[in-house]
């Protein structure tokens, strides 16, 4: 399930590449044009990297894989696979409201997906595992859902604004979640 | 074999995604415009999610490849491969008959070549192996073509009835083979 | 090597969908006219599952890479890269002779490609190795360059000639190369 | 780290044939007229290829991977993610001045990346572990990032020129890093 998973974020983080417009010219300025698209797809890029970092890691402190599991991380990929089509219609849409709003939507689902799968495997495994030690209150993982909500009803004051909480909650988790890497090669050693 | 099917699987379940054409506009209509696109995308994701566990069980319970079975199994990935080809046909003709039939007659070619690879690997493996007895009779093997077959008949009369079939075997299938993962797990210990 | 190679063919052989033109319409006539793509996308589909199989057989009878190695299958791989390219353009100008010598030149290309890699594996592993052993006098290795090069040819005088010749090459190599799996198996019992 | 690696640069490799736009005609001018995306993609081809190649044996020597080794690893991705991007932007504007610069930029930041990912990991095994010793005053490293601010520059003046400098760093790293691949190799036995 891990080398599955691996492999359906690689490819994720690689095709949203192919959704780039090419630039219309050969111009800096063609390339200007192209700016909110790219930095678009730097967020997502980032996005899904954490994704990758976190899951990565959660699995590794996962040795039992029921029918349930399983289906909650498709779950979770599903949601993730939809980062390519809304990171597009984002940036091909300077800071629109729905799209900026449709972004967050599914950050917000993949965020619950994630929580769903980590809720599961930690019932699965006892309240007393390597992964519910590691997770321990977890924080960052109840503060951005309420961030993302945040930013959903923002995008319809100032789309802007919402981007920006978006790229706060990057920031967040941009650190790596090593509680779990910690426990782990605590539990490990 | 099973690294190179997964990751097969794995691509097939991403690149639907560029297949989604992009909204036109930036309204919550456009999206709605692209809601049948979106729910034929789900209906292949869960599909593909459905393949992938229950082809993943089966190949953990191969121990020989022989080059039938290796070919039987790239028929199977040829099946599953049109189906972001099906998907995004079926996805933006809303509920046309061709489409609707088109998309069946994949899904029945894949359940049949599911069904050719299971019987050679068993074949190959004896009648008392632990995939025949986790196997069984397959009683969700024998319907599902029935069920398609229906399906893909009912596209003639009332397309939305046949995606409604279609929507029926997914959700028969959604519960993993536990019969394959119980009965190895039963072999294993 | 092994890992990356069974990826970028698992990646090719998916993304080929990609290239298939959705058919304009909704009728059987519809799709009818997408029939030489449909084709040209089965054909392509078998080489590379012929590629696939052969080269996975080979490197598990290589056991040292050397930088050489490394690039020659990096270039037989680069070859198969635009097996896509040439499919997609045999498949959308119905029989016309440049696709179709194109088409066989890629072929050639990448027979040769897997020619070389073969020998520089051999000459790294010594005469007397499995590999060596398993390949023997290569006559299908042999042939194969042969008949692409009469398929080219045919390609100038009647291409739909060409493209029955890749047919027999490719069913040619369908039985997989049951030499190197048997002797291997040999060598490790 | 090193499955996620290696996955992402071999869709990156595979990807950009789906960028290959479709001659428009059947004749060989067409494809004539392909020639220069055709020449860009063979050179994108060969610096994915060495990516991949000193990549994955530098990672052969990295036991311990921190968070931030990841995420100077993303990071090295990212700026190879938009390998494609670049070379089709490239590609399409027979050796335009920008085109040409912004695929300069693009290597420049990814030898960048590249150095930066091998200094930590160095840092965090020590100065006198295995990749350390094999990389040694690492010539090729330090002369790459030169050539491409030259070869930037030279994109205002000559174009062709700059893809000339491009073409020479590929040919000068296309031997494979044999430093780190010897001194792993001694090292292990």
């Amino acid at each position: 399930m891990e080398a599955f998973s691996d492999g359906v974020i690689a490819i994720l983080i690689t095709v949203m590449v192919l959704e780039l417009p090419k630039p219309h010219g050969v111009t800096w300025s063609a390339l200007h044009d192209s700016l909110p698209v790219l930095l678009a797809y730097v967020l997502s890029f980032v996005y899904l990297g954490i994704y990758w970092n976190n899951h990565h890691h959660m699995l590794q402190a996962t040795h039992r894989v029921s029918g349930g599991i399983l289906w909650a991380n498709l779950h979770l990929l599903f949601w993730l696979s939809l980062v390519p089509f809304t990171t597009s219609w984002l940036g091909e849409n300077r800071l629109a409201t729905v799209p900026a709003a449709a972004y967050g939507i599914d950050l917000l689902a993949a965020a619950v997906a994630y929580y769903l799968l980590e809720r599961l495997i930690i019932r699965d495994q006892g309240e007393h595992s390597v992964l519910a030690a590691a997770v321990g209150r977890d924080l960052k993982g109840k503060a951005s859902p309420v961030l993302y909500v945040t930013g959903i009803g923002l995008a319809f004051v100032t789309p802007v604004l919402a981007v920006a909480v978006y790229v706060v909650v990057a920031l967040i988790w941009l650190v790596p979640d090593r509680r779990v890497e910690r426990t782990v090669t605590a539990a490990g050693s």
